[in-house]
């Protein structure tokens, strides 16, 4: 696996500047969607030489933009604006950018080099690092893509003052999964916390130590044959609860898809793993009282198994897989569970959410 | 770099049969284009039983069918199929499956396994070992790819029967830039074979040898960035002559573009690097006479030079980027040639194509 720079810093600009003098690119190209074409392209404009002479391609905002279409303009503007495979990518925004950005300089010519620098607490923890790239396709999250690492990344929390606070949980949550699968201190840490309130420089630290948390078991196994699956901890029912959310016409924050899903996960682990109920009780209060509750009936559990069984994660067409935990930082893998086990854990999940 | 099975024998089913009980895919599928669906896979569907079990999807033969579009089936196909991360594609075709099918596998779900038969022999040769898959896009050729190898390659002649006297001078092509990159006994060797009249075993072992020249160069520099470039010689004037033929819409076969690309490369190895003249008479002359000349003027020149600048190889926007030889087997990549010798090297070409 390549070396990957990650900074963390407030001072974006000149690292980037330090960043493309390095790597001196035949041409630089700068990927934002309409959100940070607005609020963040004009800030760094004024601050960064590279994103001054860098051509400009912009995406709408949005997951649902994340499609082949948005890949193919990106191709173009790449292809017209003469890039060579020594030319360099900056992807600035979120989850969305940097997951399409990194595919479009994955494939262009076979790849060209590419920075992220997110600009949402949620990219920032979780989708700029770790290599995973792609769009939706076909109605399914994440069907087309590549690991390919970013050549750097850039943290930094002087992007979240213009997120809202539903932004900011959703990002939270991935910090939260990052506690609960490495230390009970950290973990307590981050449930102290009341994220509406945390200043940009504290914020910044507990990034550091989450997203550091993600890279040592991104570092352990890049392609997910192994422990990169504790990452999906909360995924398999969150993505369930994400493609339901869809289908009802109404989607849901990535993280808030999340945070319920680890509260069921956690229900599985507790009915498989004895995870201590204390803790779970403590959970599942936590993200009741932060984010509310997805609002599920039993005649949703059908539809929710389907979209659990077709997830990635899954090796065999039939079996359902989870990550679970035995206790706070005990991980196990490749845990099965059955539909009857799932249809329990929802029922409980019910309970927790007063539904 | 991960380990990739190449098998060299005319045995395809068993040894393909033998994969698939390793691997035990959760899904099969077989790629296919409208050629091999009628002339190949009826052979192999009476000895396979993988074949038989699998699901195939078919795209249109040709190279302009390399393109989004036919990807774009290939994952739709894949998705209702059913296809998780343990599935595993078969590529059985030409250059363009391998390529196409190679890419759909490396992205589809982030990478599944996939398996190339080849059943050209240019495939055989060259598309189906070294991990370039890809697709045109955007009027250029693989434009957009991955560098991801198939997980095993089967190597026989036994379908080379139903290819033309065209197809195979145009594989030949490769195993002859093989030869010059390699040393002057394979070299000669291949000069002094009658592509048309070589039998089926012998063409085997002529194919295992040129095969693993190629794989001793991906092996050092599998993502090309040094000496595989040795791979290239013939391929930045080549492809301009594909690409100005393309224009013409008139369409020359690959193989016949880089036999025509290696008499100018090697013009240009004899005025820079004063590779030997009678070596490049005994080239040019054996080229003349097997594959007849590419027709240019002057007039062309500009046009050629253009799509030499474009070419991917070419790591700034305007050097023009060449592998050259000082001898047989004497490689030099990144050689600069200008325009002014280019122009001249065109000239030269022309006289030994009597034009």
């Amino acid at each position: 696996m390549k070396h990957q720079d990650l900074i963390f810093s407030n001072d974006v600009a000149s690292h980037l500047d330090a960043l493309v003098k390095r790597y001196s690119p035949s041409k630089l190209f700068v990927l934002v969607d309409s959100n940070t074409r607005e609020c963040v392209l004009p800030q760094l404009i004024t601050e960064s030489k590279a994103i001054t002479q860098a051509k400009v391609i912009s995406i709408e905002a949005g997951d649902t933009n994340k499609n082949i279409e948005s890949l193919m303009h990106i191709w173009t503007q790449l292809v017209e604006g003469g890039a060579t495979r020594k030319s360099m990518m900056i992807n600035l925004g979120g989850g969305v950018v940097t997951d399409i950005g990194g595919f479009a300089g994955a494939t262009f010519k076979r790849g060209i080099r590419f920075v992220n620098i997110p600009t949402t607490l949620l990219s920032a923890v979780d989708a700029a690092v770790g290599g995973k790239t792609g769009i939706n396709f076909h109605g399914f999250k994440n069907e087309i893509g590549a690991f390919c690492e970013a050549e750097a990344v850039i943290i930094s929390t002087r992007f979240l003052d213009s997120l809202s606070s539903e932004e900011l949980l959703s990002g939270y949550a991935e910090m939260l999964k990052h506690g609960l699968i490495s230390n009970v201190d950290t973990y307590n840490r981050l449930l102290a916390k009341d994220v509406a309130n945390i200043d940009t420089e504290e914020m910044l630290q507990l990034l550091e130590e989450s997203v550091m948390v993600k890279k040592r078991i991104v570092e352990e196994d890049p392609t997910e044959k192994g422990i990169r699956r504790a990452l999906n901890l909360g995924h398999t029912a969150g993505h369930a609860f994400e493609s339901l959310a869809l289908q009802r016409k109404s989607p849901i924050p990535h993280g808030y898809a999340v945070a319920w899903g680890l509260v069921v996960e956690l229900i599985l682990s507790h009915m498989q793993l004895k995870f201590p109920s204390i803790e779970l009780t403590r959970l599942a209060t936590y993200i009741y009282e932060n984010y509310g509750a997805f609002h599920i009936t039993c005649d949703d559990y059908d539809a929710l198994i389907e979209f659990m069984r077709h997830d990635k994660k899954n090796d065999s067409a039939n079996a359902i897989n989870f990550t679970m935990l035995k206790q706070v930082g005990d991980i196990h893998i490749d845990c099965i569970a059955s539909e009857d086990d799932i249809k329990t854990a929802l029922d409980i999940y019910r309970d927790f959410m007063h539904i």
